[in-house]
């Protein structure tokens, strides 16, 4: 079984981080978290489990990556709500705005991925494919065991 | 001991219903709910309870209302915002955005009422006295016996 | 519209308490808590809550009283095994263990009472009334209004 | 970095299974669960997780086993006690009694893996070695992870 390279993402506009390509994630598990700020399923659990994953993986190589992909509410989800939303919220990762093409309400790496809504997550191994791809609410345990399951996959570092 | 009357509340707009005025709430107990959309005690903690709130005393006298006291991110909490993040969230009480005077931050019935922050809970009696303010989440059986209390006051409706 | 007295309750042992007679507790108002110790429901839930309702309630005229009223699985659920779980949980509110008749799986308080099952709650005014029957967990803000209506009957302390 | 092989666990009486031995595991990742069932740790969080992961991992090769390592308050957690309590919990996975020694306290197995108290979590891998063990509650995402990093290690099934 192989996996397809998962594809970049178009960000128009950066949180918390310079800009961040996909590309630049090499040697690390990738968690992608699709969200947008008013999505009550986003803002009540998956963003607080992506708080959870941080710090139950803080020593490990897995980068836990936002990207704000609004498909709705265009007015009221701008990067000036965003920006007071991931202020309040003390919401400190990397958070990209996917880029909108004129005229179409869904953003680019939205359409790209095919998701069909937020919240929306994505495992990308260390190798840059795209092995897992779930729309909704995870449970935490069956992400533990995914994120698991790719760290595994790792070359022991040498003073590991 | 007797408790003030409640200032009337001053409200530039209303989402979920008719201008509605304290005095026309007369007869009933009011629970009045000042929030900000981003704050997040109030959107993770303090709203749900107010749903809690409105199904727990479903056949009671009880009028559940909220107030949006925009202290912070004027631009990012605006009419346009608070109308998506209320229809996302399914929230149908009555809501009221506090009126703001020209150059001041702080909303004018914020003010009035001398509110420390968001949240901040107020109970208003059937006779519209003020009788108990709350800053910060508070407990649902505190909270619970609070109203008991006040809804024990009122007189037994005739064919109840 | 008159509430009968609430009838004796009828107790072979106590713990975290001396014996103690409903009629010793008139003049404040009487949660009382009929519980088996390995009912789920009530060690998950209705135990706990009993927790926070003394927590809530601790400046208040309450007084929040166990019943044991084992029905089934007498072996498991004797006074051994109930002073090992009281331990273990830190209760320490005041627990009677309901007398059985030689014969009767169900207890005598229980058979009075009339009580369905475990978590039965029991709200019994300042005066010794039964107020409330319920069975099966309760809602915080429900019982919350319940012990708030009948705190609200108390007349007021001359030094409160 | 070699794991040692998991000792035998040594049960006077299983419950919910035949008896059923370590070794009769192999090829499967065993997560060996120590409690008590008087044991608030073990009631309210470890076990309600044990069964979140069995569903969890319902199609995987992991068996989740219970040990009743009764240390202290025998006399209210013998066999006849655990039966009420597996029934009324409806724990229906294989729970093993562990063996004591006459005049000690402490049971066998509980001594073997110099546990410190309960919940202990032990994870098993396929061939039968100790992975890892862990005093208290774990992190659902965490254990999720030992899981999966075990799981991975697992030829894939030629059907699969």
């Amino acid at each position: 079984m192989t996996s397809p390279m998962a594809p970049a993402w178009q960000v128009s506009r950066w949180f918390n981080s310079e800009p961040l390509a996909l590309a630049d994630l090499r040697g690390r598990v990738v968690l992608l978290h699709a969200f947008q700020m008013l999505c009550p399923a986003c803002a009540m659990q998956a963003l607080p489990q992506m708080q959870r994953v941080r710090r139950a993986f803080a020593d490990e190589r897995l980068a836990v990556v936002g990207l704000h992909t609004v498909f709705e509410h265009h007015d009221a989800q701008g990067p000036v709500s965003l920006a007071a939303f991931l202020h309040e919220y003390r919401y400190d990762f990397p958070v990209g705005v996917d880029a909108h093409d004129e005229g179409d309400p869904l953003p680019r790496t939205m359409r790209t991925y095919a998701m069909q809504g937020t919240p929306t997550l994505v495992l990308i191994d260390a190798e840059g494919r795209l092995r897992q791809q779930h729309f909704g609410v995870a449970d935490d345990l069956a992400l533990g065991a995914s994120i698991g399951r790719l760290l595994a996959e790792l070359p022991v570092a040498a003073d590991a």
